[in-house]
């Protein structure tokens, strides 16, 4: 198969990572798009970094053997624990993550040498201190202060986006940046976005720069493809694939790509 | 081995079903306990049937070969959707679940021949209408009020108890039975007896019985032991056996138990 032609893998532990396959879809129309959302055993960001290993390679192993040209981690928490070991089952396929993708963009957009970032995410993205790592070796001089937000996830997926419970929980959690002056935040976990309206209110100054890492990852792969010559023209399917299906999936599914979703797959015995 | 000395199996999705066994070991101090929480996988309330099914057999399975004389199944969810398959495999093992003891106090302590009964629980647990079939089986006459509270599990996991976002949370759910004068009210899920102060504030009637399962099949087990003449009376140790351990499960078990974990074992290929 022509490489051009291969298709795009971006994998989740669940549905938040198709705001990355939107976010790609828009930056890449003409790409063929294969999603896999690790649904029978979300969330990951409760679990231990062993255990999100051992998923993340049956989900990298799942898709190249779907033949992708190029992979793209659309969980900040596998993002954050597994990300050398996808690099090393991908071999030659390209891997790109969102962590790495959301700092990119801070250092092409953020006009301040010595920072003050936030980054909210999931427990297991905030103690791995990935983002922190990845800012301190950007950054000479730079102050990160970080805040877990377990709740933020179940709060989206019961579809509770602009309720007074949720306004009430940010409010609480964004309390860790009140003494702060933010020149930027970053939302650490694939669901955040969907908050993105609530966050820009909350925040203490109107300048802070909201990082959306879906957005980040989607131009990455666009200047990479671009740049190697590998991009599809001629392509445009989105295949969804996920280890389980919960009547809500569709529903859910709906709410974060803002369309009907044409192709899911229930895939039980893929490891 | 005596059939009195084998321990008492007691599982769950995660570790919701703490209160089950801190609730048994109070009823059964003698008794040994063996508890398994598949923290790798929870939660189960958002998935499918089958796949419910698919991780109480490998469970089970698990009790099975640890030789226990009794199975307890602590989870709603698998109470709901899994217990045939649990009890067909467990053949002469009895197996109790949440569901049937709940529904067997209310039968038990309610003094009222047509009672109006609010369940709340999980998705899955809402949606199966369990409890609601249970409940309409066991009265001529009775109308039962149910509500999903997907967003009570993850606020007991955050420690939120009496919060001011789990008090919001709850009006906004309880507002399901604002129409309603409940004679019991069921927790329809492991975790949610840790907000039972503030659900029996909330409630608008003080009459309301608040249906706490884990009491209830704590109690069921004793009745039933006693009965077979099946008690042990010289154990009492307690061993934890989880699918994964992420660094919070000490402090969330301690949280549920109300005192530290003397054996935790961590079992990957239990399948």
């Amino acid at each position: 198969m022509n490489n051009q032609k291969r298709p795009i893998g971006i994998f989740d532990s669940g549905i938040g990572g198709l705001t990355v396959a939107k976010a790609v879809k828009e930056a890449l129309p003409h790409e063929d798009i294969i999603y896999f959302g690790d649904t029978a055993r979300v969330p990951y960001g409760i679990k231990s970094e062993e255990t999100v290993r051992m998923y993340a390679m049956e989900i990298t192993q799942f898709l190249l053997d779907k033949g992708v040209k190029m992979i793209l981690i659309a969980c900040n928490t596998v993002s954050a624990s597994a990300k050398e070991d996808v690099v090393r089952l991908a071999g030659e396929v390209p891997v790109l993550d969102v962590i790495s993708s959301g700092v990119q963009t801070i250092k092409e957009e953020l006009r301040v040498s010595e920072p003050t970032v936030g980054v909210i995410g999931t427990l297991a993205t905030v103690r791995s201190e990935a983002y922190k790592k990845a800012l301190e070796s950007t950054y000479s001089q730079i102050q990160v202060v970080q805040e877990a937000c377990p709740l933020l996830v179940p709060l989206a997926e019961e579809g509770w986006i602009d309720h007074a419970v949720a306004r009430l929980t940010l409010e609480h959690y964004l309390q860790a940046f009140q003494d702060q002056s933010l020149d930027a935040i970053i939302l650490g976990c694939t669901h955040y976005p969907l908050f993105k309206p609530l966050i820009s209110e909350l925040l203490s100054s109107k300048e802070t720069l909201i990082i959306d890492s879906a957005v980040s990852i989607a131009r990455t792969a666009k200047d990479y493809l671009e740049h190697q010559d590998g991009c599809n023209n001629q392509g445009g399917s989105f295949s969804c694939y996920v280890s389980d299906r919960p009547q809500r999936f569709q529903e859910l599914a709906e709410r974060f790509l803002g369309h009907e979703l044409s192709h899911i797959e229930i895939v039980r015995d893929w490891t």
